[in-house]
């Protein structure tokens, strides 16, 4: 979209006005961008026909820098909010889309976000069907903050709850861990590693739906490690199962120049944040099978099983090390890394 | 709730770091003041057993100051969207709630918004689902940011579309205009009117809900006259459906000291954002008995008919005043009042 055809350079108040210039906004960059019936009815609200059960998950994305290696909050807001309806064992089928505009931001940058928004929809099968869009004063914002709320389908063979966790459940890794939020914190911090790392941010669903087919309730769990990384994540599960669970450190995936770069900065990986790896916790027989199956798709190319769950040390999460070694691996307590999605 | 128990005074960073500090805001304040199965669930999202037409609206409130007489940010973003879903024809049930915080907001204030949007969602009949807590350091957002995106089953009698509108219909408002902008405005300004104006910020679900048990797809559209007025909304209309709307300027329910805010400090009350008013377009032959239907209710007794769909001027507003003077409303173009909702 050539921005300079708009008649407008960067959003302004009356861009969040709800008259001409908001319609104006909308008509020339979200209605062209997203064109779908839903969308197009143009009213407060869309309406969708349903039937059964549906998984609902909302988030606000107010990522610091707005742009950076790998992409931008426009596709992070698509992703992680794709990622959470899949991670219900749903398959996404809506999103709604709400921006909170800083005045000032470029129009360059809105329709560069706008397209990526669109472009990671369109790659996790999803249509935009509702909005809105508020701009606030220079300085009470930060550029944009976007919010998606998602709707999808649950599986028909989907069973996904902590309570179907059993002892000898395998944990399984989709891929290398702490890669978002390294490559936002190099980007923050103007470092530049040996080679760039980048974010990981995509969307699984499919990988989620083919593992829900073929493995239905044999998979008892699915968690995206996002904020607070994949220590947190595994330790508020074993808050909720009353059982333990025991990870091998030479096992967790992890890049040699994402392990270096936390060593420089003084981070621990598992506390990093993620966005296109999830975690599943899956009955022991089919383990094998998962990891073949995930090892032979694009978003799973780089799985591995971490680890089991345990009737030993309920409600923790132990690490066993290269030596033999073991150390209890607490949740993140306050924060590592703001505004990392 | 006594928040000196809760042990942190402020909501900082490490309370959207997806850590245990997250976890303790959420079991300490929301978790408690929402404790309902679904969001007992404590995962990514929520599921939901659904069947038919539902219909599906979002809005982020970014209103400054976040308390003012008659409401807060917290009731504001649970009556926004119920209102927004009941304007599609629907009945709204469950709503999704994401919290962007600045680093530094009082944990009593915080508490507070909570509590209301509590007490909005038992008074709309609606259940939060699902939920999201960010926080942005000091000077990147302004206290509080709210999304919420809400759902409602489609009325089996509605058939609420522009498309519906015929020459003849009746334009009703259901109750005094320029309310919630004024009551924002002064508190703003710091002016004290002679009685106090009062936001109107409220839930009108049941009462819409009433009108479609009664007159069914007699009613052709209902908006609510938010951001950018009465005037903006009306304007909106016109250009969908190629027909035109006359409006009586002395029908136009407007109190004394809300008009005499307006002329002080020069703004136009059809301009005017409301929050708890609503605009029906009805077949003339039920007019009569919906105008009757709402001043019977506490949420429409100020009900008025005024105006009317009419095949002359297409497109356009007409606004006939006392003395039989014509002029055209045009729609707001930039921005009145900045962060009204």
């Amino acid at each position: 979209m050539d921005t300079t055809k708009l008649g407008f350079d960067t959003i302004n108040l009356g861009h969040g006005s709800g008259g001409t210039m908001t319609r104006d906004l909308l008509d020339k960059i979200i209605f062209k961008t997203f064109n779908n019936p839903y969308l197009n009815q143009k009213h407060d609200g869309s309406i969708v026909k349903f039937t059964g059960d549906f998984a609902i998950s909302t988030d606000s994305f107010v990522i610091s820098p707005i742009f950076f290696k790998g992409g931008n909050i426009g596709e992070l807001a698509v992703n992680g909010t794709v990622n959470d309806v899949a991670m219900c064992g749903a398959i996404p089928k809506y999103l709604s889309l709400a921006f909170i505009v800083e005045e000032g931001l470029s129009t360059d940058d809105f329709t560069k976000i706008v397209n990526s928004v669109k472009m990671a929809a369109d790659k996790s099968g999803v249509l935009i069907i509702t909005g809105d869009t508020k701009v606030v004063e220079r300085g009470k914002g930060d550029k944009i903050f976007i919010n998606t709320t998602g709707f999808g389908e649950v599986h028909p063979k989907a069973n996904i709850s902590s309570n179907n966790i059993l002892v000898g459940d395998k944990i399984i890794v989709s891929g290398f861990i702490a890669q978002h939020g390294m490559a936002i914190m190099s980007e923050r911090e103007g470092l530049e590693f040996e080679s760039t790392i980048v974010s990981d941010t995509t969307n699984v669903n499919f990988l989620v739906k083919e593992l829900l087919d073929k493995f239905g309730n044999k998979i008892h769990l699915f968690r995206d490690p996002t904020r607070g990384g994949l220590a947190s994540v595994l330790s508020e599960i074993t808050t909720d199962i009353n059982k333990g669970i025991t990870i091998i450190e030479n096992k967790i995936p992890l890049e040699k120049q994402v392990a270096a770069a936390c060593e420089i900065l003084g981070l621990d990986p598992m506390y990093v944040a993620n966005e296109g790896v999830f975690i599943a916790i899956v009955s022991a027989d089919v383990a094998d099978a998962v990891v073949k199956t995930m090892k032979n798709s694009e978003k799973g190319k780089n799985t591995v099983c971490i680890g089991e769950v345990t009737s030993e040390h309920p409600n923790k999460v132990v690490m066993q090390s290269l030596i033999g070694g073991k150390r209890i691996v607490s949740p993140l307590i306050g924060e590592q890394l703001p505004r990392i999605c």
